[in-house]
């Protein structure tokens, strides 16, 4: 499962001194799930035997068990039966259990921490994990519509592998109004954006395959390429991007594939300018390699009347060029429906695979969109209204309560990169939780362990909620300064 | 890619005397996918270089690259660049376009033959490679109770990777209604069958392990199997289960992991007895395999006052069986909803593994699954009514107009398998498709290239047009009969 391996001395050397708390196996859990957080212990990296960490730490084996099934139950370790154990990333949690209300927070400091594994997450609690809003105003008009159309396909057997063409239509409408003619055949509908990426990785991408990502990026897709035993190259773009050096890398790593996230980043925000474009699919086509655009946010810039970048498929000879698209963001997660622009022939490989992995996309939801994309001006417009007033919410209140933090105002996206100024994300992370907010620290989003100064603050919830949220990352970020690392952090294995 | 590779030389061999047809690239590509049909050229094989193919067949490069070009059109070839090209099978094709009537087929011999490049979907063409009917007659009234719950979610992101906790419910108290108690916790919603066996294989399959599968046993199942690498052990089911066989073939092959449909097997519609399922998960027991149980058809017997066996779930004590359910064949297809029954930690692993692979199902299509599993005994009368009905159309119009074809009456599930007497279903298929009908070959349903004298017969299209398939069968197995193959069936390679 993994060629990493860290013995039981070398963990036990990683872990340093464990506090002598009760019990301790979920100190030890503790422990070793912050070295996890914060890249100094790789994912998938193969664990010790039991007995051998329990040696190595002059504990019982049944103490080492206990701590394993712990980042068991967390997803920090994954294991299989023969295989062993390994290192491991939870996914950021997200639920679309009935809309919770966000009370209107309770005093922050207030009344009782709450245990970060137990955290409540009703009760006051801020999610600042999950960046993606819930559906637009015209939602129930375009979902009577949509049903209303749906007795002419429910008659027959509702599969389409390729995307029902009603829709596909309106998708290639989409790409010719923004400069880049488009048919139908080109468009593959998925299951949302994270299939459409997987379906790529499983075509594009094999054991060993140089891929090129962002550092920072979104985490799923680094899980993606994981998975296919990707060798990342990641190319930092907190400053923005830096062509010449990315044109480098590509071609000295032999870069198959790239994948750029140039509308509205995630995490940062960035919107890559039009020169910067024309040099990426340049330097894709000099090194030979396929470039995988995602355009998630690319529809939820914040002023509507500032002058869009053509895409990067504009800048397109060859059909180098993969563009991701998404209902997630602009319309509603809950619809699980993305797509997949590319060439007419790569398409039809890709409804190929798509057919042996989930047959087709659920028909209901492709009628829903279409009847979104038909009027999406004004979701557009809605979306742009509420992201501005919270983004401005956020970043008047970071302001205010954390001075030190540094951040570039976001033109577009749904959330905003901040700079801590030291290398304690993941420190403020746990603490966070005991205040009561859930917020994602940078190494989530790097490929190797790094971006520990960075948290990910998304502005989707309403703007008191924010305040209150930034409140208690300031208390959390104070205990944070005050109490530093008590641990010296070890050699890196 | 794959390590099977034929040569220039033994491929030109295997084709034989392809006739000199204009153009001849056509007849090329007809002719190498005919080996793929029938297994003789084993799927994803590397298929030699179009200038070694050019010398060995005495032709032009130009004719070979057309012929590689027309078949991996037709999906029987994929390539990547560097990596060359590869035998594949096109999946089985299945349209969810707007419900067209089939028409009442206009004279089947009459008019024109129809190319098989060609066929005209519409214009009276019969498609039974597809075993998946419309949606129930309740259909409109669970989407309306369903889109009257739709608010409650909206507001909210719209993610729960797990499924959503009142369809998980509903699904556990249907396993515990049929004897196999289940907390919610060990239910994940997927996005259909397919994909929840996808997500099995992700997680419990990697290169090289042996995994038992029946044979013949659903094509997709094989697909999912073969892109992890699997080494598949085929168990013959033609004639029912051979437990003692299959018990020892599963210790003898270390079998990791076995695929069963012991509920209305697809293709030849067998129940599995209670004795033989208490035998089965016995022998996973002693092979230490899983036993993935697909239930896709359970609830789909025709006659509802028969007894119906225990779960395969129900023989289990170690977590051993792990079962798939799905939404597509009893409720609509179209609606991309299915569910894995595992143990909760395998279940907690699963959730982990899909969130990275495509994130979660789609709210509406669950909540409208819940309101038809609320009220699945309606289904269930509605579907065995209809079913038996065409069944026995199917069954009557076979005794009168093929006689010599020989088939056991189905119990449940959709589709009859039928055997010919001879091996020539590959033959009769293409022969079928000129007549206006389109049938799956038996060999599709293998691992390996075999049962050359079945062929499969969903029955979920109206009575008069299954007998109007029937005589279009009759007429093309005539023509097969008269021209027995041309070619020797050369060696296998």
């Amino acid at each position: 499962m993994s060629t990493r391996y860290v013995s039981g001395v070398q963990l036990a050397r990683l872990l340093g001194e464990v506090p002598h708390e009760r019990p301790f196996y979920a100190a030890l859990a503790r422990e070793v799930r912050a070295l996890v957080l914060d890249g100094r212990l790789a994912l998938r990296t193969r664990l010790p035997a039991e007995r051998d960490l329990a040696g190595a730490l002059g504990v019982s084996r049944t103490t080492v068990t206990a701590a394993y099934d712990r980042l068991r139950d967390e997803g920090f370790v994954e294991s299989r039966q023969g295989a062993g154990s390994w290192t491991a990333l939870p996914p950021t949690k997200m639920t679309a259990s009935p809309a919770r209300e966000v009370p209107s927070v309770s005093p922050p400091f207030g009344a009782g921490r709450f245990g970060m594994a137990h955290a409540p997450e009703g009760a006051g609690f801020i999610d600042l994990g999950c960046a993606t809003p819930g559906a637009p105003r015209i939602f129930e008009e375009a979902v009577a519509a949509a049903t209303a159309e749906l007795p002419r396909y429910s008659g027959g057997p509702g599969y389409e592998p390729a995307g029902l063409a009603e829709l596909r239509e309106v998708i290639a409408d989409g790409y010719a109004a923004r400069g880049v003619p488009t048919r139908p055949d080109q468009i593959v509908v998925t299951t949302g954006a994270q299939h459409a990426f997987t379906l790529l990785t499983q075509m594009m991408v094999d054991t060993g395959d140089a891929v090129m990502v962002e550092r920072p990026t979104y985490p799923h897709a680094l899980g993606a390429l994981r998975r296919r035993g990707a060798r990342l190259v990641p190319v930092g773009v907190n400053e923005g991007w830096d062509l010449e050096l990315i044109a480098g890398s590509m071609r000295q790593a032999a870069v198959r594939l790239a994948y750029t996230v140039a509308d509205f980043h995630n995490p940062t925000g960035r919107l890559m300018g039009e020169d910067d474009r024309a040099a990426l699919v340049d330097a894709a086509r000099r090194a030979d390699a396929f470039l995988v655009a995602d355009e998630t946010f690319a529809e939820l810039g914040h002023d509507l009347s500032a002058p869009r970048p053509a895409p990067l498929a504009a800048f397109d000879q060859g059909g180098r060029v993969i563009t991701i698209g998404s209902a997630s963001k602009l319309l509603w997660g809950g619809l699980r429906i993305g797509w997949i622009r590319a060439t007419a022939p790569l398409a039809r490989r890709l409804v190929l695979l798509r057919e042996a992995v989930d047959m087709a996309s659920p028909v209901l939801d492709q009628l829903i969109v279409r009847e979104l994309l038909l009027r999406v001006d004004e979701v557009r417009a809605e979306r742009a209204a509420t992201l501005v007033a919270r983004r401005d919410a956020l970043a008047a209140a970071l302001r205010e309560d954390l001075p030190g933090w540094r951040f570039t105002l976001p033109d577009g996206g749904m959330s905003l990169w901040a700079r801590l100024g030291a290398p304690v994300a993941t420190l403020l992370s746990e603490a966070a939780g005991r205040y009561g907010v859930r917020v994602v620290p940078g190494p989530v989003f790097g490929a190797d362990g790094v971006l520990e100064d960075c948290v990910r603050l998304p502005y989707v919830l309403p703007p008191d909620v924010l305040r209150t949220a930034v409140e208690r990352l300031a208390a959390a970020y104070r205990e944070v300064e005050a109490a530093p690392v008590a641990r010296p952090l070890p050699a890196y294995v």
